[in-house]
């Protein structure tokens, strides 16, 4: 079978066998932002050579902006919840394909509409496969992180913190982008300072301002903005989540994601005392197969 | 004399006559960040038909990306301090007219490299006139609020809040971008929503996806969307910054800068139970002439 995880800014396909493992990948930065009403063209492109005819796809590919807009399965739900929900489309351009949508998922929390999620529900999906029974908290950072916990198998909670993409607003536009050099390596001194500046009075609001007076004032290495900045937010993110996660004394968060990111987070954990397990952005791919297992597809 | 308020993103020029009263005004979009190096021709264009030899200049015009980068002056600092640090610049574009750049003003509070402002030290030294004596707090909302202490006519702490900057960012770029109205006008509802949201559990990188998850689930109108976010990002400054502000009980907030940002503050601390008084932008004229008085030029 073919698994396809589709977000907002990229495009990744792999290629399984029987067993579920990964025989062929391919990534591209065809994100559903991008593609606009060319989404069958661009999965053939990004399928090619590849006979299998059923394709499971999660992420924003299913939401409003997306190919078709997928319904939410509420919390708590588990792999059969998610297998349920698939629905089945086929498309006149990719013929002798049957495409399966991963509904996304929401969380009824009391709080205005709740939470939401599309494509982590996969992910959180792979990791309870992974981890088996008992309490898990992961932490899935990207544009959005998503903090899930999951009891039993099943999601139980969402969380969002919009932390990647303000990091990236502040980065690229406004008054700190042109303090902020092009591609500076991890800091790790420079986020540990933002990290504890974080839990300082006056909120985030306030803090990040200190990225523009410590420029004025040389008090901070142009290379080191970055990390600050990343540390300030993530501060704020870890901070404000990790009490209300329910994550069990003494157990570690898991973290999925690209490894750059997976760095920034872990260290924050660290420095709060958390351990941290890393998986790769591919137990879409795993979630997936389980997902089309469940439903009798793979 | 001329007095001249030169922001990042606008310039406002006075014609002041001998009592400090304006007598002419003119406003325009040419902010410090739009001109780049054509600040003598803006500004002979601004003050065309006035002969004024002085004109004193606040703003961040002074800063590093303006037309002369001045020093800060340290808090406390009062119009003494402030009008003893006026810079005399002679430019050969215009002939005849004595330049006089106002320094910004500096707040070592102690955390790396302190606070800054430009332009609002001008408002500042304005307010400490009209209020006399005692402890007073302004608080400048704009692209960056700035809280600013006064004590018996003379600045004594700053704080720097980038809200406004946030919310321009969040409305015009980025996921909730798309969701936004054009220019819907001010819905008191959805704002005190926003602003009741702001001391709910999770940190300010979780409340504002509620924008989003309410936007998907039609839980809050199109047109109170803006509102909602502008709620929740005052209610996290204001939260955040009024109980380190030093406001003493039962006085009020003096509040400066343009009506519909004044009125969206005045809410706000109207909902903590503060009271404010409104005072118009044109203070930094009033600022302006009473720190030409001082050095003795008006």
């Amino acid at each position: 079978m073919i698994a396809i995880d589709w977000g907002t800014t990229s495009l990744r396909c792999y290629r399984l066998d029987a067993a579920g493992d990964v025989i062929d990948w391919r990534r591209s930065g065809d994100g559903v932002l991008a593609v606009r009403d060319r989404h069958a063209a661009v999965l053939a492109d990004g399928i090619t050579g590849w006979d299998d005819a059923d394709i499971l796809l999660c992420g924003s590919v299913g939401g409003r902006a997306g190919w078709l807009e997928m319904p939410y399965v509420a919390c708590p739900a588990g792999i059969a919840e998610i297998a349920a929900g698939l629905h089945r489309h086929e498309a006149p351009e990719l013929p002798g394909r049957h495409l399966w949508f991963v509904p996304g998922a929401a969380h009824a929390n009391g709080h205005r509409a709740g939470e939401v999620m599309r494509g982590e529900e996969t992910q959180a999906i792979a990791l309870a496969g992974i981890l088996g029974s008992g309490t898990h908290l992961a932490c899935l950072p990207g544009t959005h992180s998503k903090w899930v916990r999951i009891e039993d198998g099943r999601i139980v909670s969402i969380s969002t913190a919009m932390t990647g993409e303000l990091f990236e607003l502040l980065r690229r536009h406004g008054s700190l982008a042109s303090l902020m050099p092009d591609d500076p390596a991890h800091d790790a001194d420079a986020f540990a300072r933002g990290f504890a500046d974080s839990q300082t009075h006056g909120g985030l609001l306030h803090h990040i301002f200190a990225v523009r007076t410590q420029a004025l004032f040389d008090a901070l290495p142009a290379e080191g903005r970055l990390s600050y900045l990343s540390g300030l937010l993530i501060g704020h993110e870890v901070r404000a989540l990790l009490p209300l996660s329910g994550l069990p004394r003494g157990a570690p968060v898991h973290l999925a994601g690209n490894p750059a990111l997976l760095e920034a987070y872990a260290q924050a954990f660290s420095l709060l005392d958390v351990d941290t397990r890393h998986h790769s952005e591919r137990i879409s791919a795993a979630g997936l197969h389980a997902i089309a297992r469940q439903r009798g597809i793979a």
